[in-house]
């Protein structure tokens, strides 16, 4: 998917909502757990329920990981099942893989052709040649780990190297990058106040906004500082959306969280 | 498997050879394509042919995720077939994950109780609370990436933080880290020399050491600077064994392979 594409789609929905299908078996209705495949039974319908509503759907790969082969083939399965019946749609394999060059190529086409995602995200620590690999498929994008929503973000992220933090860092080499066009960001939505920051290092870059919700974020001051001329924001949303209910209507109940947040995005964007 | 138990294993072999089982169709004997896993049938036929010459295996994830559920389940086989038939060896799951707090666990799950591997490795660009989660589990380990052996190492690794290149400032924070003691650290090979400034920082802890071979780092260097007390070094070889031969005594020739190395290291050890 061209990012143009991207943009068309969060105008007419009046939306820039990513929603995380990050699917725990004890979070999810009980009801759901004596069907075959319970991880995308859950997914399909958190997915019919909310299409309409968000630009983006972001599964992170741990959460089928942790199924081992079964959770694998659920993963198959969605992300299968979003291309064919919403095409419009933005995915994210959200893997934060990186490895040497031929490696991370070995990751590249796993995500970007096998399981036809339109983005992964990774992690920079190993430096260009482990990004590379990613931004050389046409029309894929790679999402590349900024500045993190956790706590450990304080670590070596904001730590200072030759003057300026290390995420700024690591935003300012990213860009001189083969196929740089490519590159996403994630930035954390509870660190809001950085984002006047990094829009001076990337003015138009989409960026990915984990942390709204469950984790503290606030939207409204993500977007005052955030937000491009290209709306250059995915704001994802996982729990706060997908475990709104735990009984049969939970994909209602999810509809309506998303809702929520489209209603704020709306507004944002038409003001 | 406890780290006392790792080191008798390596004094028992006079070895502390790991080898890379990084699985690419394209690189296997052909005569291997027509059977029904070939991924898993060129794994047993390494294994078998090298486990007396080695304390440890290591496959890299990507090389399974890049053929999908065939993939996966084909890495499972290998675990498991490791585990029973072998299980004085050592496992390394190579991943490079990391990911916030309830995500990691998601992951530690995966590798060390549904797959059943001795160790992980992980990256530390998120900090404490994306390690922490792996460094909970009982005589399992964790391998941060410190110094890789790649180009890109030199473009955030090696900048100085604080007065102290990145990597190192990475080591010493993680000293700090609950159960710690659980911390192994990936050192590429192909930068012996910084293998003496590692060890004031971490005298004792294993190093998972790529590079040797095919990436061109050298064992006497390495072994100079690097060996401690307790050996603390698993040296990784993954493409100048597994992919000695294409033709049908593919295996006996990666044995001769993983032999010369063994000999070498014994002479270390020895002497």
């Amino acid at each position: 998917m061209t990012t143009e594409y991207l943009v068309s789609q969060i105008n007419q929905k009046k939306s820039f909502l990513c929603i995380g299908l990050d699917v725990d078996l004890d979070k999810i209705p009980a009801h759901l757990l004596k069907v075959e495949d319970p991880i995308f039974e859950f997914n399909k319908a958190i997915i019919d329920a909310t299409h309409h509503l968000c630009v983006a759907y972001k599964p992170n790969t741990a959460f089928y990981e942790a199924y081992g082969i079964k959770g694998w083939q659920a993963l198959e399965k969605t992300i299968s099942y979003i291309n064919k019946k919403y095409p419009e749609i933005f995915t994210i394999a959200d893997a934060k893989r990186g490895d040497i060059g031929n490696t991370s190529t070995m990751y590249a086409k796993a995500f970007f052709k096998d399981l036809a995602f339109d983005s992964v995200t990774v992690a920079p620590y190993m430096g260009k040649d482990s990004v590379e690999p990613f931004l050389a498929f046409k029309d894929k994008h790679t999402i590349m780990l900024a500045l993190t929503s956790n706590e450990g973000a304080f670590d070596f992220q904001t730590k200072k190297v030759e003057g300026q933090e290390l995420y700024k860092h690591v935003l300012e080499t990213s860009k001189k990058w083969k196929n740089s066009e490519n590159l996403m960001y994630v930035v954390g939505a509870t660190k809001a106040e950085y984002f006047k920051e990094i829009r001076k290092i990337v003015p138009t870059s989409f960026l990915l906004v984990p942390g709204v919700g469950a984790q503290g974020g606030n939207l409204q001051d993500v977007c005052k500082f955030g937000l491009a001329d290209n709306i250059g924001l995915l704001i994802n949303s996982s729990r706060g959306i997908i475990y709104a209910s735990k009984d049969e209507g939970f994909a209602d109940a999810a509809a309506v969280k998303a809702k929520e947040l489209q209603n704020q995005m709306e507004e944002i964007l038409t003001k």
